[in-house]
C-alpha cells in the first residue's frame, strides 16, 4: 500500500498568515507544509503538499490521490460549504479522509455551518489551529496502522 | 446551421466505469463517448466530446458552443446543483440543450434534488444510465429535424 | 416474462392536443398512443394504453400492471407532484417504472418541482414533448433487453 | 499608495452584447473597458481589467490586488451567489470594493437575492447598466481621496 | 355563446346542513341548488348543478364544461388546498371561474390557507356563506355580460 | 342600528383609473363611490366613503366606525399583508367586515398572499374589480337583514 | 345505538402480503378481515369491511358511517399525508375513529410524518402490524362500553 | 428470556388525575400501576413501574432494561419531543419498545408533533387514555410470543 | 419633460449626523440637500426634496412626482424592509428611480435584507455615504438624456 | 439631566377599556396615565404621555424624547411586530426604554411573537396589564438612579 | 390561601456575580434572594427560594408549589428555550407565574427567542437585571391581591 | 495554575462497547479512561474523568472544573443537540474546551448536525472513535503550553 499522505488547501489558505491572525493565527501555509512533512516522516510516510484556489484543480488533485495515497487530509476552505463536485471527488477516492478546518467554524457565519466535506470525511478537526495538521497526521498513523 | 453537437462532461466523471458501478455501471466515459460518436454518425451529425472537473472550462466550452454548435448535451455531474455560472452559459448560449443524469437524481441526497440546469434545458434524462446520451442524441436528431 | 408495456397517462391528459399548444404541442392523446403502439411493435412489445383523470383508476391499473406488464411508463400529469398513493402503487409493482412529462417541469411552477413519482422510477425524461414516449419505449426496449 | 484599479469581471461577462440585450444593452465588455480607462484616467487612476469565467482564476487576481491595488471593482456574475471563495478573498484583501450589476438582481430570480460579495463590499450599485462602472470610479474616486 | 353556468361542489358538501351550522349554517346543497337556479333564471342562465366526493369527477365535470358552459363556480371545499389536478383543469377550460367558500377560510386551519384554485379563478368570495353562491351568479351576469 | 356603512380605501386606490389598467381596469375611485352609493341607497343604507394613504388615518376611520357604522367594507390595498394594527382596529370595532380586492391577489407576487385583513373579515371578494364593492353592499344588505 | 364497526382501508392494502413483507409482515387483507370480524363479535359487533384506492369512494363509506356505523376504524394508507377531504369527512362523520397503521409511519420517509387524519381521531396505534386493528376493535369496545 | 416489562413514566405524570381531566381523565399513576400489573399477570409478565421527573434517571432505567427486561413501554411525556437522550437509551437497549401517549398529540401544540422516542419505538399508541397501558400490554404479549 | 427630480427621505434620516456617525458618517440631510441641489443644477435639474416619518406623506409625495417630477430617488430608510405601499406607489409612478442607501444595507440585521423598494427601482446604490445621492443625480443625468 | 419620561402609546390603545376586557381589563388609557402620573411624580419624574394610530407620529415623538426626556416607556401595540422604523427611532434615541405589552404577547398569535422593539429595549415587561406601567415606572427610578 | 410564594432558578444561575459582569451585573444570587425576601415580607410574603441545574429538580419543586404556593418566580435560564417539561409542570400547577430575566434575552442568539415557560406565565420580565425579582414580587402582591 | 483536565462525558456513554460496534467500537469507557490517563499523564497532566446521563450532574461538574481545571474535554452525546443549559455553563466556566465525538455526526441524523457545545468550543474533534481523547489530550498539551 502506498506510504503517501495527500495533504490538499483551499481557496486562500495561500494567504494565511497575513490575514486576520485573531482567527488564523501568524503561521504561514509553508510553515504549516514543513511541520506536517516532519510529523509525516516520523510516522514513515511522505507527504504530498498542494494548495489551489481552483475547484477543479483541487477535484484534479483528488482523483490522483485515488491511486497514488494512503489517506487525504483536506482543508477546503471556503469550498467545503459548496463544493457538491469535491464531495463526489472524496466519495470517489474510496480512502481515508481527514477534514481539518484552522478556526472552529461552527462560531463563525452561517453559510460556513455547512459542510459536504464533512458528509464524505473519516474524521473531522476544527479550531485546533495550524496543529490540526498534526493531529490529522497522528490520527492517520494510528487509523492505518489499525486498519493494516 | 452547424451539424455539431457538444457532449459535456462534468466533474468526476472521467472516474465512470471505476466507481459505485451499482449507481454508475461499469462503463466508462470513453465507452460512451464512443457509443454516442457511433450514433451521431448515424443521425448524420459530428460530435464534440469533452469533461473537466473545472467549472470555468465547461462554461468556455458552452460559449464556444454557442457559434458553433446546433445542440448541447451535458451531463454537469455535481455542478448541476451549485453553478448559477453554468446556468447563465446555457443561458446564452441560446441552443436546444439536453441535460442528461446517468442516475435518478431524485433519488439521491436531498442536495441532487435542486438543478440549475434544468432551468435552461430543452430536455432532462434521468436515471438511463449511459444510455441516456444515446435517447439525447435521438431526441435531437427528432427535435432539430422538426425545427428545421 | 410478459412482453406487455402498460403506459398510464393522468388527469387532463385526454385535453392535449387543445390547450396550451406552446407548452404541450398539438398532438393529441391518440396520435401519442398511435406513435407509441408503433414504436413498442417494432420493439415486440405489447402495449396497454390508458388515461384516467381519476388517481384511485391509475391506482387499479397499475396493480393490474404487477402481473401483466413487463415495464410502466407513465405521465403522472398532476398527480406527479402529490400522489403518495400512486407513489406506493408503483413501489408495491416492482417493475421498471419510466416516468414521462411533455414539458419541462423543472421550469414551471414551484409545486411542480416535487415529484413523488420520480422516488420510484428508473428513469425520468422531461420536456421531450410528445417523443417521450418514444424515447421511453426504446429506453425500456434497451433496459429489458440487457437485464435479461 | 498604489494608484490601481483592479476591474474584475466574472463568468459569461464576456458574452456581453450578444446577449438579451433587453436586460444588459449592447455594450460590449470591451465598450466597458475604454470607458472605465477613460474615467479612471481623467481621475488619476490606472486600470487592470480582467475578465474569467474561473471562480479560481478571480481569487488569485484578487489576492494579487492585495498588494498591487488600491481598491476593487468586481462584477461577479453568477459566482456573486455562490461563491465564499471570493467573499473570502476580498475579505483577505482589505481594500475598497465596489460591487457592479448590469441589471437589477433584486427583479430576476430568487436565487439571484443572495449575495456573498456584498458582506464584503464597501458600496454595491445594480441597474445602472454599463454605466455602473463608470459610478464606481466616480465613488472611488470620491472615496479614496476622503480617506487620504 | 353557451347560457349554461356550471355549479360544481367537492368533497363533503352532500352532507350540508347537518354538520357544524356555527361556520356552515343550517342550509343544504339543495337549498344552494334551488336558489341559485332561480338567481341564475332570474339572469338568463340555465345551470348543471353537480356535487361529487370524487376528485376525478369534479375534473371530468370541468372538461366537460369547456364545450357546454358560459362559465364555472366552484366550491372545491377540501380539493381546494391539495389538487393540482382541479387547477390544470380550470386551466385547460378557458373559462370564467367563481371560486365559492362558504366559510372565511383564512380564519380556519394552516392547511386550509394555500389555494390551488384561486391561482384560476377570476373571482374568489368566501366567508359569504350559501349567500356566496347567489352573488357569484349576480357577478357572472355582470361579468358576462360586460365582455360581450 | 346605524345604517351607514363606512366604506375604506386603503393606500394608491385615489390612483386608480391611471394605473395598470389590464389588472385594474379604467374605473376611477369616484366612479366606485358612485356606484357605491346608488346600490347603498337602494338598500336603504347611508354611505361614508373614504380614501388615505396613511394607515394610522384608516385606523382613525375605523375606530370612528365602531359607534358610527352598521358594518365596514374596506380595501386595504397594500396594508392587507403588513398592518397588524388595522386587524386590531377592526377586531375592535366588532362589526360586520367585508375585504374587497379589485384584482385576485392570489394570481400576484408571494408577499400578496398573506392578509392580516382577512384574519377579522366576515366575508373576502377578490379579483371581481370594480364590481365587488357592488357585491359587498348586497351581501351586507342580505346579512344585516337576516341578523335583524 | 347503532352495533356496527365501519373498518376502511385505504390504497394499496389490497396488495398485502405480497409486498414488502419485511415492512408490513405476509398477512393479507383478508386474513385482516377475518380476524377482525372475530374479535369484534366476541366484543359483540358487527363490521363492515372495506378496501378501496379510491380517495372519493372512502369519503362516500365515511358518509355512511355518520349514520349506520357506532364507530370508524380507518388505515388510511398513502391517503393518511396528503387528504383533506378524508380530514373533513371523519369531522363530520362525529363518531370515534381509531387511525392505523401497520408499519410505525414515524421510522419512514419524511412525507408520512404529517397525517391529516390524525387531527379527526379518537386514537391512533401505528407499527402493531396487523394486529393494530385487533387492538383498535378490544379499544372501541372499551371506550364505547365507558361512554355508554 | 426475562419475563419482566419496564413500565416507565415521564415528568410530570405523578400529577395524573389532578390537572386537565378532560384530557387525561380522572384514573392515577398508581390506578393504572395497578391495572397493568394485573393485566400483565394475566399474560405472565412481571412489571417494573417506575415515573421520573429527571430525564437522567428514565435513562439510568432504559440502561437497566437492557439487561433485566423483555421490553419496554414508555410513555415519556414531554421528553418525548426533546429527548435524543432517550432516544439513544431505547436505541442501546435493543428491545421492543411501545411508546404510549394518554393524549392524541398529534391534536395538541405544534411542538407535540415530533418525537425522537418513536424512531426508536416497535408500535405507538396515542389518545387511548390510561387503556393503552392495557393495550400495550397486551401488542407486547402477542408479539412476544409471535418472535419466540 | 418635467425636468424636476424628487428626492424623498424616509424616516429617521432627519436626525442624520447625530447617531451612529460610524455607520452614517456626520452629514446631515440638510448638508445632503445642499449637495444634490449643487449637482443636479450642474446637470439642469430642479430638485424637490422632502423628509417624512410617516410612510403616508411619502406615498402621498410619489403620487405628486407622478406627474411633476422627471424621476425619483428615494432612501426609504426602515420603509425600505417593510412597506408595500410605497411599492405600490413607485410602481403608478411609472418614473425611472433610484433606491438610494447610506449604508450597505446587506451587512447589517437580517430584516434589512428584503428590499421592497429595489423590485421597482432602476437602479440601486448601497454603502456609498451621503455620495450615493451625487451618484444617483449622475445616473439619472446620463439615464434620462440616453432615453430621450 | 431631563427628569421626563415620555410614556408612547401606539395603535388603538386608545381603545383600551371598551373591547376584550378577558385580555385587557377594563381600566381606560385615561386610567394609565393617572396611574402613571402619580406614581413618577413620586419618584420625582414628570411624564409626557401620548398615544397615537399613526407609525410616524410615535416616530416623532421618539426623536423629541432624544433631547427632553431621560427615558421613554412605550407600548408599541400592533406596530411592534411590524415597525423597523420605530426600531431605528429608538435606536438613534439612546435613551432607556422600556417595552410594556398589557397582555402576555407570546401566548396570542404567532405574529405577536417577533418584536422589533424588543431589540432595542433595555427592559420588556409582557402581561402584568395596566400595572406593567406602574411597574416601568419603578424600574426607571431605580435604574437611572443606579446609573447617576 | 398559601403566602408562600417560591422563587426558582435555573441553571447556572448559581455562577451569577463571578461570569459576563456586562451582562448580568455582579450581583449573587445570595444578593438577591436576600432582596426578594426582603421585599416580599414586606409584602406580607414568605420566600421558598431554590437552584437547581436539574431539569427533573425544577419539576420536582414546581409540583410542591402546586399544593404549597401562592404563586411562582422562575427564572428558567437555558431550560427557557428547551423544556417542554418545565412548561408542563407550570400548567400542572394552575398557579400565577412570573417568568424573570436577567438580560434581555430577545437581544441575544436566536436560540434564546423561544420560551415554552412564557406559554404558561401569567407576566414576563425581562433585561431589568437582578431588580426584575423585586418587580416580579411587587407584581405578585398586586395581583394577587387584586384577584382576592 | 491547575494542572488538572476534567474529562466529561454524556448520556448513554456508559454503554459503549456494548452496542452499534460498526459505528462506535468495542472499546470501553473504561478503556477509553485508561488511555486517557495514560497520554495525560505523559504530557504532565492529572484527570477528572466522570460520566452521566443527568444533564444537571454534567452541569454541576463543569460549574466544578471552572475552578479546578486547566481546561474540560467534553463528548457531550445527546445533549450536544438539545443542551442550552451545558453550552451556558461552559461559556461560564471561561476554560478551554475541546468538544469529542466518536462518530462522524455530519454523516448520521439531521438532528445531531446541531450542537451547541460548538458554540463554545475551542476546538472540535469528530469520526476518530476512541482515539479522539487522544488527540484531545495532545492538543490541549500544545495549546496549553503555548498560552503559557
Amino acid at each position: 500500500m502506498s506510504q503517501t499522505i495527500f495533504v490538499l488547501n483551499g481557496p486562500n489558505l495561500n494567504m494565511l498568515g497575513t490575514r486576520k491572525p485573531e482567527i488564523y493565527g501568524i503561521t504561514t501555509l509553508a510553515d504549516i507544509e514543513e511541520q506536517v512533512r516532519k510529523r509525516a516522516a516520523q510516522a514513515g510516510f511522505d507527504v504530498q503538499f498542494m494548495q489551489s484556489n481552483h475547484e477543479g484543480a483541487l477535484i484534479d488533485e483528488i482523483q490522483r490521490a485515488r491511486t497514488e495515497a494512503a489517506a487525504i487530509i483536506i482543508n477546503p476552505a471556503a469550498y467545503t460549504h459548496t463544493s457538491v463536485a469535491i464531495h463526489d471527488a472524496l466519495e470517489a477516492a474510496e480512502l481515508p479522509v481527514v477534514e481539518v478546518h484552522l478556526s472552529n467554524v461552527h462560531r463563525r457565519e452561517d453559510f460556513r455551518h455547512r459542510s459536504f466535506v464533512s458528509l464524505q470525511a473519516t474524521a473531522v478537526i476544527a479550531g485546533a489551529g495550524a496543529w490540526g495538521y498534526t493531529m490529522a497526521i497522528d490520527f492517520l498513523a494510528h487509523y492505518l496502522n489499525e486498519k493494516s
